[in-house]
């Protein structure tokens, strides 16, 4: 598959790290953005002006492109790296048709919020996209770490053999390793649990627990993932790899978490609007969590450390008073 | 079980902190230690010297003692938190019999190094101590936040159901929490394997390798303690809970933690030797590799995570070229 042209879609921290890794493999790389004034940046200072600033990019002109649909339409891959929200809004323009006989690779760890479905759900609805020409690029990756050659194993799920090794052999390098599954809904939704976990555990650490309370929370979310997971199929996963508990666990406890780094504003008493606003970016945990309360009576299952993230954020809720109690059922 | 003259086995980190929870919840207490001079430093100073120095003690001479066979004869519960190693030779001038009819709770997390075997065998083989009167306390449990009074979740681990409740209502207060578990063995090993991963992720961390990669390191840790304790025996254990995964956690990921600690200077240079000294107290897991890795020919399980913490340790390897064979088998 070497040889294909890419379109990367999505500007922010990870689209950044993406594009960075590929085109040091040498790949035929287009990449959109939604500003022109940010592809003036990159092309002036060759370095992204808001993500990863410090990693210098060797880009010229003809890798950049602020129109959606002729970026997708003259690629063989399109890999998407915006957050879920946005999503619909980019690609309303476009028609039914245009990801016809492409491979559409998803670095979104979200669930578009309107419909309340999943990325690849949502690719297969609106744009007919087959399983077989759909991958799920997850996995403990955090971008920071990527642009600085950080050895990574991320994950790549799809239904589809050739796909898994075809994208295996343009995305792996030095430090790029994959790890491949067939589990793309578990693993969607694993991570989007983690980024809810992340702010949880956030939350605790700023209202003044400790390490030790908070290995037992993520360790009651665990359990909690756990149960949703065997609910929603059958897939014979296992939960103790990385791309469902390894990705959790560096969103949990690392420093270069947003997530985290939300849920932490949140316990130390900043509203939500005040947190978003200092953040610059919106972490995705912060949407998903709505989307996914949501969509929760669908499968009945309890999940206590979803629910109290939720409440604190959507419900104005008292984030001591919800911990205290959601502490009280963990095991 | 309150009103029961406990005996207090092990004036270090963790014994401090539990001296300090015991007396908080008004239990009759006496607390071993190996030297006169600890207990004339720490009846002048209303505090430990060398441990958890900041934690203020509420204690006088008639809870003092360097009398092991008095200390543990006037008692009803005989609870043990020395290193593991320290263990047969502070028993052996104790006759067989000496903890007849006794509660004994071992808070030790380790292995009889000369005789490769659990804390809870060795009570067995050499005390007679009956599986109903053993209790195995573990779980994400740092000194310092106990000592600090934050939250914590032990995990108690017994056979016997009313030793579980009794040993409970002992121990538990606003801030110690207790979950009950039947599980005594595959607990100990857990508790053992934590310490060993904890290094390796120290190690991994000193060697310039990032949260990304860490985090895949130890959620294969995890699949291979699974693997480990699905082999032991067929107790049915959820390992997505605070005794196993959160502690592993806490370990691993925590700046209080003494294993991650050690492997961190390995993993930046240090010899083992210098290592020790320098932290001035030896952490569970140098030991445990040791031990454990003598054990393992018997369990025949590929256990790549602790071989490669072994060979590091004992058989004097390069750590870099260590972990990145071991990390050719991550999945």
């Amino acid at each position: 598959m070497k040889n294909k042209k890419i379109a990367l879609v999505g500007g922010g921290s990870w689209g950044t790290a993406l594009f960075h890794v590929l085109q040091e493999n040498n790949n035929d790389l287009v990449w959109w953005h939604r500003k022109e004034s940010a592809i003036h940046y990159i092309l002036k200072h060759k370095r992204n002006s808001k993500y990863l600033p410090s990693l210098e990019l060797n880009i010229s002109e003809k890798h950049l492109s602020t129109q959606v649909q002729d970026t997708i339409q003259q690629s063989d891959i399109v890999l998407f790296a915006v957050p879920s929200p946005y999503l619909p809004g980019l690609l309303k323009k476009c028609p039914r048709n245009i990801l016809r006989d492409k491979i559409v690779v998803s670095a979104i760890k979200g669930i578009i919020p309107r419909k309340k479905i999943l990325i690849s759900e949502y690719f297969h609805e609106k744009f007919d996209v087959q399983p077989e020409n759909f991958l799920f690029l997850t996995g403990p990756s955090h971008a920071e770490e990527v642009a600085r050659k950080r050895i990574t194993y991320i994950t790549l799920a799809s239904l589809n053999n050739n796909l898994l090794s075809d994208f295996d052999d343009i995305i792996r390098n030095s430090y790029i390793h994959c790890i491949h599954s067939h589990d793309v809904i578990g693993l969607e939704f694993a991570s989007i649990l983690k980024n809810i976990y992340a702010i949880a555990a956030g939350i605790c650490y700023s209202l003044g627990y400790g390490d030790n309370f908070i290995s037992v929370l993520v360790s009651n979310a665990i359990s909690e993932m756990h149960s949703f997971l065997s609910i929603i199929n059958t897939h014979n996963r296992n939960l103790m790899t990385s791309g469902y508990i390894g990705d959790l666990m560096v969103t949990a406890f690392s420093k270069f978490s947003r997530n985290r780094t939300f849920g932490e504003m949140i316990g130390r008493g900043y509203t939500v609007e005040s947190s978003l606003l200092d953040m610059k970016m919106i972490p995705e945990g912060y949407y998903c969590v709505n989307s996914f309360h949501k969509m929760l009576p669908k499968y009945r299952v309890p999940m206590p450390v979803v629910q109290a993230v939720y409440k604190i954020l959507y419900k104005g809720k008292n984030p001591e008073s919800v911990i205290t109690r959601l502490s009280g059922c963990f095991y």
